[in-house]
């Protein structure tokens, strides 16, 4: 997997991950220079290379000088985040993605995610992007910081949590408002993808399903946007 | 200008713009179908072509088989955005814009905004997106139903409507909590750039800076996601 970019490579180097060598353009910016050293520091080999070098690795084609080689995203388990979340000796908040279908969306979400503080974002393997490396450029380093579990049936996994006795409750059109409805305590928060929003079924399985208020005409907002929204006053409550 | 897309060609033709053509690809889907009833109606001219046409016209390369032609995208002056905010008889909530970069960014941002019933949208011109054919087609359809203005210099601006006694509150780094602060009232929400945040001189013209908490290792949003999370924080306390 390719890391991009002068902050994510530097993210990367800072998060414990698994980095096979990084490259540097040969050049006078400190900034590059930061990240060769604290790559060299770690025993990482360091390659100084010419831009066409660069190019030819990049995939987004904005690698900014630095690009990072890395070992395969490494997924957790639910039950790793149940356990990092029990450990954390406070209400569990936990992130359910139900069919986020653009790499660029799942990374935004990441990204907000840890922000937020979640214990870890649970997402399925079908019909839905996996943490690709445009998913974790976009994350701004967020997914070396976040567990991210990939699981066959997102069905499976919110039966499982709610015999945990964890509320799950989707975040979706047509339900009751957001600013009305307790988002406190162990929480499991839905979120559905691009099209179609939290699938029929799933929503049946939560315990509620919860909407931000729309004023426009056009009333529908970008995934992970509305999902920003809705993890903060999940946030502002339980704060 | 350009407009791609299923959905953002029927919103463009029920929201009131100037059309001047729509194409629609030669094929038997409904939508399409609709898309050109719609546009014959409102006597717009409707160009049945091949998809190498389409192809040759579209500019993100995703045209779903729809594209309308229009003249290009009409700014609203401050005092147009202050006028409608001021027939609504409800306190004013407007958007500035110091500095986005990204015709994505803006285009989410204007997709919120529309959704969260702002009274309109300042942008300035300098190191900033216009509304770009991107920034439309990423806003879903918003940015024809929603007051957007583009000044030469946002700080003026700020200045004009701290005159109208508008509270001017910058959302960024390094402020004090979002949660407990008042964004209830006459209300100008200064939104930074993807680079920077806000710029020093603007943030010291405005009322007072306000804050997401975060929680992570990253502790820095995308802007269009961070946002939204204040957009609908302000729309939180004022409902």
């Amino acid at each position: 997997m390719i890391i991009e970019g002068k902050n994510p490579v530097k993210e990367l180097l800072s998060s414990g991950a698994t980095v096979e060598k990084v490259y540097v353009l040969k050049t006078q910016d400190p900034q590059l220079g930061y990240i060769a050293a604290k790559a060299a520091e770690k025993k990482i080999k360091v390659i100084c290379a010419d831009k066409a070098v660069l190019d030819k690795l990049s995939v987004s084609g904005r690698h900014q000088g630095a690009l990072a080689v890395t070992t395969e995203f490494k997924y957790a388990t639910p039950a790793e985040i149940l356990a990092a979340a029990k450990s954390k000796g406070k209400p569990h908040f936990i992130l359910i993605l139900d069919g986020i279908e653009d790499p660029h969306n799942l990374g935004a979400i990441i990204r907000v995610a840890e922000c937020a503080g979640v214990d870890g974002i649970i997402i399925g393997k079908h019909r839905a992007s996996g943490v690709t490396d445009a998913a974790v450029k976009v994350s701004a380093g967020a997914s070396a910081h976040v567990l991210i579990a990939r699981v066959t049936n997102v069905n499976d996994t919110i039966r499982e949590l709610k015999e945990e006795f964890i509320n799950v409750i989707a975040a979706d059109a047509g339900g009751e408002p957001i600013y009305g409805s307790r988002l406190t305590g162990d929480l499991a928060l839905v979120i559905g993808g691009e099209g179609e929003g939290v699938h029929a079924l799933t929503k049946k399985l939560c315990d509620k399903t919860v909407s931000l208020p729309m004023f426009g005409k056009v009333n529908s907002l970008n995934a992970s946007v509305a999902c920003g929204a809705a993890i903060y006053e999940a946030v502002r409550q339980r704060s």
